[in-house]
């Protein structure tokens, strides 16, 4: 069924907000068979109705995200009842819903949150838990020739429980059930696009029907493969083969949720020491449900001082060798293992950057090290010449990686 | 001009990577007047064709990203340049300075890399510093009806430097310069979408020519104003006036921006005792460049064994009011200033879910502590009933704006 994505938000042209509905609706539909076949951004107001108009002749289904809200700005509502000649009637229900959730957060509502209430005829209400515009539903008609139309919220954390909760219920009973291709994702670490490809392009590219792609990320390629079920079992095969233990997830987890489960299969534990990550590895590694079985501390020790108080590490380690040294990186990994009893520990201290680089350092520089116990602790010396952002990604990257073959 | 910017990629359309080049490109080129009229996402392969296809009638500049790189897939070049009928031809310097890169990096490279020096006769070389694919731009050509074509790569870190240090440049030369809209930006927190168009939206709507917008975050509020500089002017008056230091920024800059730098000013520094934001909280702060001089410390104290080893907080007191607990939350506070003599200390317990609620204490259930010398130390109750990721985010918000505050 030929399903198109429109998103609505001024905002979203230009550049205040991230669009990730594409990424997320796209995952969602995709055990469904579903793909979306085009995504367009358009501004709010009247370009709305005509991206909406233009879609209405080639869709079977289309989602419309954003415009909603009780702004003057959200008219996605209005526009889509006028579109089809439907009229918009007020909901009771959904007011006093509204009115309800705003008193258990101590909101204080404001007369426009009324519009919220605005259905159009015909369309089936999806409760919004998370925010107070509901989403509507329009099922298809095969008499104006109208598609199957949902109206969403923008907010991701509105949408996403909407989706899964209402919308693919609905899709699942309209959506004919002739799937039969299916995707496969291969998430790798410490290896480059080009060598992966060069690893298991040729031997997949004989493979008749397998659709294959390889995608860049900080520190990481997915390898994904699209095909029967069949032509996967035969292309999986292959490349665990070539890649084996590189291959860190194959349901879309993530590295830090690969490392969390190593860890509490084995009822073992950790703790890290982070300078230049500054937190970051603590909080991917605590994005994980769960993680509290196994991180037993954090230790963001940005200052030498800090260093020396929460790790300690001698002030003239420090001065001899500088802050990022090999021989800080180890003292502060066996020094988190240390005070923390923990059977692991992971030490980052490097350059971010922007400044602070020297001729033999220089910005990017970072060393990582991992302590266990009755063994030497390892220190690796990388080079991220990257922005912030990246370098943090990069190295940690590296942290998470080092620990999971470890553990392997 | 109208602007049309084209995203490829297979692995967007499936949602595997978030297509962050909308809201990147969209800030780039607003100071120079121009805006995204239409953003479209189509799969790689022929469809790319029909997409650039349709795009060359109505645009007057067009920018394509993705589909540049050294596998299979990756075909933008080459679909360019047939359809513009230009030919291809090797620039040997292109393939010297990636096999530089690969050399200074440790890299090994695969043959396949040579198709990135294919270069369509006539298109500028933007020098990609942060991968091996180079950008191309095709200047306009009034005979042959070709807008100009900026093709570049797909990675946001390749992306974003090359887009500045070459992309703008150009842009600045080939723009007419009648700029007259500026944007203004105010982000706002601890206020909700409807009381900020509460405190503002009346008077604003009656200023002629000004163009008004709000984006809900989690746990903030952006309002945008588009107009004219002496409209602008007299719609900030306003603004500031009704919402005074609810703003914390004007300029884009995030809100641990705003506390860095006021932190910064004042010389005064800060220490963190995590829990339940495992790590996010420092993190945040750390993402901005120079928080080495104001952060002295972080606790990620996850278990309540570090909870007493690293803050010095009795057993006995989490066993009487449980670790989520105003108490605790006020011993983090004080324990993390104390440890680490910051002039502040910020400190975070609370139930990130999906588990550990109870009916009293509720799964999204958050105590934040602020603690300053010489001043008794505050602790807020907040209640942010979300999933992890934004539990962590409003959670780390509302510890963000209570020091800012403090700091006013």
């Amino acid at each position: 069924m030929i399903t198109i994505l429109i998103n609505t938000g001024t905002e979203l042209l230009l550049g205040d907000v991230l669009n990730s509905h594409l990424s997320f609706i796209a995952r969602e539909i995709f055990p469904l068979g579903l793909r979306i076949e085009r995504q367009t951004t358009v501004p709010d107001g009247d370009v709305i109705r005509n991206a909406i108009a233009e879609s209405l002749g080639q869709a079977e289904i289309i989602f419309i995200t954003g415009g909603l809200g009780p702004t003057t700005d959200d008219i996605t509502r209005e526009v889509t009842a006028d579109l089809l000649g439907l009229k918009l009637r007020h909901d009771p229900a959904i007011l006093r819903a509204i009115e309800a959730r705003a008193a258990r957060r101590g909101f204080r509502l404001t007369d426009r949150v009324a519009r919220q209430a605005d259905v159009p005829e015909g369309a089936t209400v999806l409760p919004n838990e998370h925010g107070s515009a509901p989403g509507l539903y329009l099922a298809a008609d095969t008499m104006t020739k109208r598609p199957h139309l949902f109206l969403l919220p923008g907010p991701p954390r509105e949408l996403h429980p909407m989706f899964r909760a209402w919308v693919l219920p609905i899709l699942r009973v309209v959506v004919p059930t002739a799937v039969t291709v299916e995707r496969r994702t291969f998430r790798i670490a410490g290896m480059g696009e080009s060598l992966v490809e060069e690893a298991v392009g040729a031997p997949l590219l004989e493979l008749p029907g397998l659709e294959l792609g390889y995608c860049a990320r900080p520190g990481e390629i997915d390898l994904r493969l699209l095909g029967e079920a069949a032509t996967l079992d035969r292309a999986e095969r292959i490349v665990r083969e070539k890649l084996g233990t590189a291959i860190f997830s194959t349901d879309g987890s993530e590295l830090e949720e690969a490392v969390v489960k190593l860890l509490t299969v084995r009822k073992q534990t950790l703790a890290v020491a982070e300078s230049c990550t500054g937190g970051y590895l603590a909080h991917r590694i605590t994005n994980v449900p769960g993680a509290s079985a196994i991180l037993l501390a954090g230790y963001v020790t940005y200052s030498n001082d800090a260093k020396t108080a929460m790790l300690g590490i001698g002030p003239r380690l420090i001065s001899e060798h500088g802050a990022v040294s090999e021989a800080v990186a180890l003292a502060m990994a066996e020094g988190a293992r240390a005070n923390s009893k923990a059977d692991f520990a992971l030490a980052t201290t490097g350059i971010a950057g922007p400044s602070g680089g020297t001729e033999e350092k220089p910005v990017g520089t970072v060393f990582i090290a991992l302590a266990a116990e009755g063994e030497p602790t390892k220190v690796e010396r990388r080079f991220f010449p990257d922005d912030r952002p990246t370098f943090k990604e990069l190295t940690t990257q590296a942290a998470l990686e080092m620990l999971r073959r470890r553990l392997l």
